[in-house]
């Protein structure tokens, strides 16, 4: 399966993708940043987002999107550009049907490094380990953009989904699983 | 010039359409609230919001856009959302070739009542009263949609742009307005 994950911010939107094997290794597929400046109309650099967004989707065609669940406590500086470009992604992947996961920074730093308060030089080395680099993707916010998809792909689109139906893609994806646990279980 | 009025949020997204004269008389084209309901998934809601903007653009096909500025300072609760339907209403505008301008609730208030600090009765009771409705639009997002776009309409969109360069429609409309003020002057 593979997965886009998205780490999304008005100055910086980092964007990975990365491919999951039923017994779960990571493999890096794409990693960047869509850099706007503030001197740009707000709108233009959401345009600027979305079109960023939108290309990586038609190149790599992922099955499904991780993205940072955005919480108000966030810095208040940024917190509004931060949601604005989040709502932007979120609407793109709604609109090419692919099974969304929102996750708490915390979670993600949990599921890549197993500690939730990991700072991001830590998230950053431990992504890179997990995907075979050597060297840790920079800026930070595309080792964030990584780090969120890997998060998605390890704890499952099932899980991650947020305790709504499961999409087809969610349904085959648990399914597959399935068999591929019973299939080491009896091989 | 036609003006979209766009008060976003995620639950209630009010769409406004006017149409101004080179007098500045005001006349109703459309209003209508996209409503999504929390049981549906975030970026579904982000969808439904996108496609009722994108329809009232396809159907009416506005000059400008007017769209309520955010502030961090606005309910936390609600803060998250609103910004994420803001952004997908501004990455449309922008998408579409519209000119943007941002407006400050207080803004709105004040072009339409004349005081910034106005309620919600006075800027529907107003908002009728300017487009010589019989009834003010229900629910307060429709009306405060039709404010914005009002506002937008009122100030003049190369007022509203926030202090960038002028887009060609921009120029256009304040070419046609000098021209429409000249003639005056001089007829």
């Amino acid at each position: 399966m593979r997965v886009l994950g998205i780490d999304p911010g008005l100055t910086r939107c980092g964007i990975g993708v990365v491919d999951v094997s039923a017994t779960r290794t990571v493999s890096l597929v794409y990693v960047g940043v869509v850099v706007t400046s503030p001197d740009l109309a707000l709108e233009r650099r959401l345009l600027a987002i979305s079109q960023g967004i939108e290309d990586v989707v038609d190149e790599f065609e992922p099955d499904a999107v991780g993205i940072e669940r955005m919480f108000a406590q966030h810095n208040l500086r940024t917190v509004m550009g931060t949601a604005q470009a989040s709502g932007v992604a979120l609407q793109i992947a709604a609109s090419r049907g692919l099974a969304v996961g929102l996750h708490t920074p915390s979670e993600v730093k949990a599921a890549i490094t197993g500690y939730g308060a990991a700072d991001k030089r830590q998230v950053g080395a431990m992504v890179a380990r997990v995907l075979g680099l050597d060297v840790v993707p920079r800026p930070a916010d595309a080792a964030d953009a990584l780090a969120i998809a890997i998060c998605h792909a390890w704890k499952g689109p099932a899980l991650a989904a947020g305790g709504g139906a499961l999409t087809p893609a969610q349904r085959a994806w648990r399914d597959a699983e399935k068999t591929a646990t019973s299939r080491k279980a009896f091989s």
